[in-house]
């Protein structure tokens, strides 16, 4: 078996070449070949700028980190998983030894080593080694495609965690791209009994009710405070929502969200944008209003989104456009660069077509 | 006894008058004759600007809701307080009745009548009802002068509350005047062991350091970034505060905070300021950082402010510069605007000299 | 209309007699007719004790307090509802004014005034007057008779709150009496993925299966520890549960629960029993359980069980085994004390047949 | 230097023997020379019994586990501790990667290997090797003695954290041996305004009220709600305290907290006695009390523990009866099973005298 990988070199400049098969570094450590990966708005983003804030790629750098895939070997301390065994990569490991990690926060350890983001490389590549806590073994009705999807589902978790909804409470997410619309699912399973789509395409809205939302709103060119109002009367939200996610990174939502959500309510930051943006901050204050941000995934996170879709809660399968050769890596990066599609997958390099 | 009252009519518009006496209008009201009443900044603001924000001022309004003062009358149903009580006012009454009242966030209550905020009338006055609840009595050993800084105290009691501050951890407070300070001496009670106080204003750090502060840091004019780099290096805080809390309602303020604020910190405003400023979202979503509004105060908060006078734990009698008779408000209330001093105590119109 | 009404004399002596119209005492208060009324435990229990603990039955004292009813009156103050509207009353109404009531603990609140609990008359009456706050709506599609079963729900809602379940995560429930039942159907809605049934009758069990429950377990003659063992083996549950509700208040099912429950896990008690036990308090402390009491329901329990019904996530009408005209009261309180189905619904005596 | 130990063989049966010295595991560790080691109940316990629970000492062990040292050498990857550095040792290490660990409870990890907890050796010896991050650098005006202390402490510190203490509040601590005298001085840490230290021995209550407690009880042969309501009534708490710890691990003090605790109160289990008691559990549903364990330390405790020392919050020196020997080992142990005095140190092998 070969390890072939899939390369950014500089902005626009990918490559295949074939690296060096990774070995095990630790007892705890598997062995494990990619069957499919699928691509993140991330992973865009650096194929178009080469670097995401201060995170900047400056060496040839192996892209994807939404990845599933089959146990191969597995080291000597390893029992809770054997070869052959079908999981989902977790794709960053935490140093374990800092107080964030040492006080359950490891997703703000400062020595994290992330998939595809520099200086690391990520998963579009034939082998990856793994800490055995770090995957997660998939029920055999789950499908290694599901698998793919589980991170970006663990991402939706996380800020559906951060947002702390309870059954009967109402929710507004901004943006219904992949992490939007599963962030509808997740707030499903935690039993919101209503979830507004907001979203500024039809066609995204028309999944969202589908997929998970009970209504959905389209934003007009008119100010938060109308928008926010406008949401409100007609999605029958009263005051406010209990939660609002935003999951767009748009700097008009954000402000949107801050009027929308109730007074004593939750405002959740899970999508990236600009670094500084108008805010309405004394409505925050006077409203009493908790905002989080939400930052990749963390402990348990992993486990409740395999959870999800064992028990049939949130169909990601839906989210799947399509699914490519390695070979056309390249290819699908553009097609989601376009907006073609919810989450395409690339097949790792030697899953049989 | 008369019933004289301070009165805004318009902006910089003020006079004295009689107003009739209140009377009980429930069982489980007293008459409390008002002793000392403290100057706030939301005071200063009505009188110059007639308004805040939605809440304008449209027929003559009683200032005033800082007060402390004597029981004089008792309802039929009134069983924790009796004639000649010293009592802390707590001047905004719930409805008891909404969601926000039955879930303990009275602070909340859309029906909230709150001295002093249009269209209610506040405290620089000869008599005040309130129900028995909202009053509080003092200790023997503590004065009605302190008993009118409980209620700044309370404020800065929700603020540091909503920082959720544990022993050993490290909090900044942007701002020394009154509620920062008083910000700085609950942290301190709340076992802080770093206890950072920034103000532009020399002499103000120079007050917070005797007063409560266990360090101080004076901004620069330049990037917020850089200012909070500079803080954290002269103050020995490292990576970041456990809390910052921003008692300016500034915007460079707030946006020196977020970047002082620790991965996994808490940033609270409590501070009134613009309605909209440039904010570093993308910083709040990648540090998980929690924000929290803070308005007014609560259930239990005028209760420890009490306990923590009481205790000698904080000292509010450092914060008073002089106490003025009740004829000599305006005068006050242009001391308070010029900066003059810390807190100005107006003596109620029936308190002898 | 009459005002009849079911009285406890003394122990199994009671009568039905007409008491006088009740009128309402505050501009907030609705009156309401009585359509139906479940019978509770606690209600049998005074029937046959004339007093559960320091609550003794001294004068005769009306029975019932699961009733749902029609508003017929309502005062100058009220907004939320107007006659003819159909309703779930909430039987206890606390003081507003404590520090138990002021911090959204109102199920705490020592001035409780609370139906069928002495020296206060309960709800098997023609009419009742409450304050509009603790009626609560029934949407259309919600009959009257559900609405009679919103009281052991919002039991069920408290308790299931105190054991804060969240999505992924495992349940066992000790007792599959109605609340124990309920308390399944609540699990579910709060994301439980394993949900543990446990009775000694295998009719019950298999009622649970259908209602809510994914498992079921039968205990044994076997020690608390074997029969925890043996639960934990059975239901894959591994190293224990992540909570643990009784809701049978027996020794032996509380013993057990504290064995089920996993390291860091929660247990909470639900149901009424022996005042002493013997308790494994050595296993509660090395694994660090959290254990809770729950009592009555609190501030947005009412809420959520409505939602609950509404949204048809909880089934209550598979819980009513028969609904019994208003005299024939005593006969269905016989058939509760033998154990004849789940639960039993007295018709108000103004409802025709 | 050697590394001389002191061993337990069976119940009471105990020598010293040259062990050999250990090394360096992994990058991250460092070697200590130990200076200081408290003895600890459980200790003595171990010495007269044999075992703890389902612990049992099957060959020969290392006992101690309260300890001081000198760092004498450093992995290659240690970055915070240099060579000379004095450290309070944390004696237990976690697996680091169950879901325990990740999700920051590591004190509950199923695979800890601690320190004098069979079959894992102690730390009365010469040389311990410890993960850096379990090594805490004493400021330079910490003693070494003192930093022997830290391990108690932090025990206290986990329980106390466990009952959740803010500023204003009232505690009972039952038990007034090592542990809970330093309950009472970390709960005046967190701002406790009333702590009453519960000891039936009149000095250790004595010498409480110097050390940090605001009030004594001594409980008499009466009822556990006797004594109850007695030390409400003595000590002021009116209807109960809104924290009880129990550290004395005796029924009749356990039972009396239930009673003690207010409604809505958190009581914590802190320690070890009878693995089953007869317990007031109808008390914990209807007061709705929140009863929590404490095992050992987590995250944090240890820190929090190093600043109350540091910062002269927390006076341990106060608790050091005297210094022996490392040869004198046997004598001290019969000295604390007698009794005598409230923590006694023994020295390194390799401390000079």
């Amino acid at each position: 078996m070969q390890n072939l990988s899939f390369i950014l070199n500089k902005p626009f400049d990918v490559s295949f070449s074939e690296r060096p098969k990774p070995t095990l570094k630790d007892p705890h450590d598997v062995l494990v070949a990619v069957n499919y990966t699928g691509i993140c708005g991330s992973d865009v983003h650096y194929w178009v700028e080469g670097k995401i804030g201060t995170f900047v790629v400056e060496k040839p750098m192996v892209l994807g980190h939404e990845s599933s895939g089959t146990v191969v070997q597995t080291g000597s301390s390893v029992t809770s998983l054997k070869v052959g065994d079908k999981v989902a990569l977790e794709p960053g490991t935490p140093c374990r030894r800092c107080p964030a990690c040492l006080s359950g926060k490891y997703n703000l350890c400062d020595d994290m080593i992330f998939a595809a983001t520099p200086p690391y490389d990520g998963t579009l590549t034939g082998f990856w080694v793994s800490p055995e806590d770090f995957c997660y073994k998939l029920p055999s009705h789950v499908s290694l495609q599901e698998g793919a999807l589980i991170e970006p589902l663990a991402v939706a978790v996380h800020i559906t965690k951060q947002a702390s909804i309870t059954p009967g409470q109402t929710v507004v997410v901004m943006g219904a791209g992949p992490v939007g619309l599963l962030c509808c699912a997740v707030a499903k399973a935690y039993g919101a009994s209503k979830i507004v789509s907001v979203d500024i395409q039809p066609s995204r809205l028309d999944f969202a009710k589908d997929f998970a939302a009970t209504h959905t709103f389209t934003p007009s060119r008119v100010s938060a405070e109308e928008n926010a109002s406008n949401l409100l009367s007609q999605t029958g939200l009263g005051q406010g929502a209990d939660a609002v996610i935003d999951a767009s990174g748009a700097e008009p939502s954000i402000q949107t969200s801050i009027h929308v959500v109730r007074r004593g309510g939750v405002y959740v930051q899970g999508g990236m944008g600009k670094p500084d943006i108008s805010f309405p901050i004394m409505a925050l204050c006077a409203k009493e209003i908790t905002a989080k941000g939400s930052f990749r995934y963390g402990s348990g996170d992993y486990r409740l989104a395999v959870e999800l879709v064992s028990s049939g809660k949130v169909d990601v399968k839906a989210l799947i456009t399509k699914t490519v050769e390695f070979g056309d890596a390249e290819q699908a990066f553009r097609d989601v660069k376009e907006g073609k599609g919810i989450k395409i997958l690339i097949k790792g390099p030697n899953e049989r077509a």
